[in-house]
């Protein structure tokens, strides 16, 4: 089992204790739909493992942030947003809205989207 | 020389063709800063390799968009923007705001970061 931090919501949702809307599951990697979404399509990407923000990802895990991207890539082609556009965001820290700390990749799509902040 | 497309203002820049200010160059990746800054820190990490959009990147290049991720990371540090909050942004085709049909990550910081979309 990844380190898990007993606090963190999406550890919990990791763990199955907090209920989500799966969209994609392997061993280091768990995606499901954004309770609180800000577009029609409104995803997340997260690493299994607790990783607070970007800022503490570990050298030796591009790997699991280049499959995280793949598979933001792989959920918007299913969502079907890629021809009408569509954004992946990583927020760190509060000061850019990071509210969860743990790492997560939103993937934004079905309506025009605005500045990037 | 990683493939190029002669239009594409990014492979001019990674050519040496088009002025940059350069933050980190290697084999496979420049990061420069965007010369359309909507944060008083704007920086922009690109694959050598001309890759039109986040749809186009090969499942086998994960490993390039997880260093690319890396490579930003550092970069925040290294602008001091980490503390106070920034934002990693990969825009995907027009309705997207995507302006340059060659892959970037925006990494924005300097201020607080508003709606992200």
């Amino acid at each position: 089992m990844p380190d898990r931090d007993p606090e963190c919501v999406f550890c919990g949702i990791v763990a199955g204790e907090i209920p989500s809307t799966k969209l994609y599951e392997d061993e280091e990697i768990l995606a499901f739909e954004d309770i609180h979404p800000v577009a029609p399509v409104h995803l997340l990407v997260i690493p299994k493992r607790h990783i607070p923000t970007a800022d503490d990802v570990r050298d030796e895990e591009g790997d699991l942030l280049g499959r995280m991207f793949l598979t933001a890539r792989s959920l918007a082609r299913s969502a079907g947003i890629v021809e009408d556009g569509y954004r992946i965001v990583m927020n760190v820290n509060r000061g850019a809205g990071q509210l969860v700390f743990h790492i997560h990749f939103h993937v934004l799509g079905g309506r025009p989207l605005g500045k990037m902040g």
